[in-house]
């Protein structure tokens, strides 16, 4: 069949790209766009290229932010003595809703997993580990990873590289009240204030 | 919770009116565009942008295409005295691909829906019954509607227009009947007694 419309094609493999999309989802999506929303097809392409201008790295947590400092890192009322060590921006949001933890975070942007030959470097650890040879307000570091082979072997490693530059840091993970396997920007937020009440 | 950021919001905010997407997955596409793949952001955008410049509807056909006449529309070999009448661009390919239909289409890009106040002016059908009154060459309108009570109700509405306007265009509907390699207990008795009524 001659493709009706070259530009149509390169938008759905534009879109098919995206996680969780297949072929058939992003031409739906395409043509719904494109048949009856062109102003929104375009405030989309707007808030993309607007988003990549505008987003960078907090330089102490290394989220998703749009200034230097995230306003959780900026926030002087939140407590210097826990970092609480999460894989994504979802995930510190998910806890974020819980209203049960009010520490600073550490945000991994990923899991270690040499499977997918993603290592510790990918994952700015040094960034953390820096900030734990050097931060003396520091007294806790909570690991919220998920109960996966990736998310363990993640809190592993934290685990032993914090513990070769200090002592005086107690490092915990939460308690395994949340499911294994399950992520946890899907799990509600009384079970993941339960686990943090419940870390060990 | 502060936000972390307006512009990741924002982005969120306009993925997830898109068709098929709740808050979860269209923040999980938003960190994953902004934290490993910026140049895939840009990619859509760009052609979100070209698709909505390039992108008309057909004169003849209604359908989604970069030209004044879709590739199917201009090409002179098509048997010129059948129209199919489809929902989508989707479907008008579904049936390409099968190489069993060699006329012409007309897409509605949409169904009549008394429910979500769609009627057929919306359907630009006074452009396909033009089409019917003006075309001598047409014998047959096949119409290849879903068999959903939308389907139904704009198959049977084009049917009476296009018989009030031309008593000597056939006007038929694809066969409802068992799909190839589906197992007839799965199928519903709707569809089963379509099948046995229908039986050659």
């Amino acid at each position: 069949m001659p493709s009706l419309s070259p530009s149509l094609d390169k938008l759905i493999d534009a879109l098919k790209r995206l996680p969780g999309l297949g072929p058939r989802s992003a031409s739906r999506i395409a043509q719904h766009l494109l048949a009856d929303e062109k102003v929104q097809a375009l405030a989309l392409a707007h808030a993309l290229e607007q988003a990549v201008k505008n987003i960078k790295r907090c330089e102490l947590c290394n989220t998703l932010t749009d200034s230097e400092l995230c306003p959780i890192c900026a926030d002087e009322a939140r407590d210097k003595t826990k970092i609480c060590v999460v894989e994504s921006p979802a995930d510190q949001q998910a806890l974020e809703e819980t209203m049960a933890y009010r520490g600073r975070y550490f945000v991994l942007m990923g899991l270690i997993s040499p499977v997918q030959g993603v290592g510790a470097e990918r994952l700015h650890l040094q960034k953390l580990l820096n900030r734990v040879q050097d931060d003396r307000d520091l007294k806790e570091i909570l690991i919220a990873t998920p109960f996966t082979p990736e998310g363990d072997a993640t809190a592993h490693f934290i685990a032993k590289a914090v513990s070769a530059r200090r002592n005086d840091v107690r490092v915990s993970r939460y308690a395994r009240g949340i499911p294994a396997g399950v992520e946890l920007e899907y799990t509600d937020a009384n079970t993941i204030a339960s686990a943090i009440f419940g870390r060990r």
